[in-house]
């Protein structure tokens, strides 16, 4: 049986990565390392670096391949389901291709595999033919960056953390059973859909690498410097990843 | 300013250890490290081992102090609050007695910081007097080492996760806005208390260590598994920390 090593990397930082992870890498035989193609060359960059920096076996093989494209043409769901049964068509060429029917390849993934990344779902498309094993190793994810980065628990004491996105945010508001909310995946501040007076928020760009950028307070007064903020950073990078923690005011606001 | 590194070591498993977590702890100039006392000994053993394994810097010296005990004759709250206080007065004391005006100190916190955790609270209690610089460094936390254990996404596609206790699913319920609920610091295995038919659950103990338990299905047919699996093991180790993820059974149950 192959072997499929799904490694979180982080989400900036090279040394984000664990001796658990820099022991998969090694015991691959071959690392799959998407070319630029439509991702943020940053993003391409650090899984070369983190080649580089820890990939000591000198029987591990590289192999870089094209992702196939989305089709723009078609109704959302449907376009992401042909782009995963496409990915992993491509995934099984190329394990047949590049490792032998017990060898073992290691997939590198942005922060950690279990928030918000489509590549366990991708793999359980292949996994039953050939049956393959599916092994995790967990990576540090930007809503942990983001807690480090600003120093703070997420969970108030003994309280609950909502994970979601912006869209959900947008869409039913601030959730009625939580009292921290971490909205990932916000294409546009939608914080700016809640009463800004009734939160505190501790906002995070590019947390991890050295453009990290961090700015926490009560909604209402930081927003417009977030706002600004984020549509300059955005300009000069060409593309931002931010993440952001929101509070009700009432309580403990500090911790 | 003294600087003081709140270190996230994982869960049981040395390699969980970061790149960047190695690189602070041999930056400090001590490590606090509590002696067993109230504390299961595998996790008082699992940061001597930390040690053993990454610190390479002669000059770091492990410092080992007795953690002040919880007053139990107390009301809970006011208990933890002293209890607390008492902590944030011994960690100023070693930090006066142990490093130069300054100087940088090792906290090795158990899992993320950012995750039911107090030392980050407790280290705000003393942060101000003398001024200290606070610096996180985040850390594999159970969460993730439970669907790394099962090699899930802790999402569906585009939902939300919701973290929270076994003491509020007990009185809350399963919340409404959420699909995924991710339960920490069950002392009972709350869920019982849910209708079981409705559920799907990924459950696991001891995440991480060579002693880790992973059980999953629909919780109807696996609680009573889960049930005498956790007794069994409770029994022999004298401890368990178990943690699970439960989903609603509609909608996309496996992945
Ligand atoms: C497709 S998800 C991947 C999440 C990733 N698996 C993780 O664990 O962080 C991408 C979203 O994660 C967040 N994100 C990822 N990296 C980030 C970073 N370095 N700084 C801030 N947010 C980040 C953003 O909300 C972004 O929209
Ligand atoms: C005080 S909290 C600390 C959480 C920690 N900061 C983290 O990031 O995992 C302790 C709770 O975490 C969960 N937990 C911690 N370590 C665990 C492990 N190795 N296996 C399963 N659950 C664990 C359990 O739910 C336990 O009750």
């Amino acid at each position: 049986m192959r072997t499929l090593l799904v490694i979180g990397i982080g989400t900036g930082n090279p040394e984000h990565m664990t001796m658990q992870a820099i022991g998969a890498l090694n015991r691959a035989d071959i690392v799959l390392v998407p070319r630029k193609g439509e991702e943020k060359a940053e993003l391409a960059e650090l899984r070369l670096e983190i080649c580089r920096r820890y990939l000591t076996d000198p029987d591990t093989r590289l192999i870089e391949f094209d992702l196939p494209a989305r089709d723009g043409s078609m109704p959302y769901r449907e376009a992401v389901d042909e782009w995963h049964q496409a990915i992993a068509d491509t995934y099984r060429t190329l394990l047949e291709r590049h490792t032998a029917v017990d060898g073992k390849a290691a997939f590198l993934v942005w922060g950690d595999p279990a928030f918000y990344d489509s590549t366990l779902r991708i793999l359980e498309r292949l996994r039953d033919d050939p049956p393959c094993r599916i092994e995790v190793i967990p990576g540090i994810s930007s809503i942990q960056a983001l807690a480090a980065s600003h120093a703070i628990p997420l969970n108030e004491v003994a309280g609950s953390v909502h994970i979601t996105t912006g869209r959900r945010l947008a869409e039913h508001g601030f959730p009625d059973d939580a009292e921290s909310v971490l909205v990932m995946l916000d294409g546009g501040l939608s914080f700016d859909k809640l009463e800004l007076d009734r939160f505190e928020i501790w906002w995070g760009a590019y947390l991890g690498s050295k453009d990290e950028i961090a700015i926490s307070g009560p909604l209402a007064e930081v927003a417009g410097k977030i706002r600004a903020t984020r549509a300059e950073a955005r300009e000069r990078h060409g593309w931002i990843m931010d993440t952001y923690l929101l509070r009700k005011r009432s309580g403990n606001l500090s911790s």
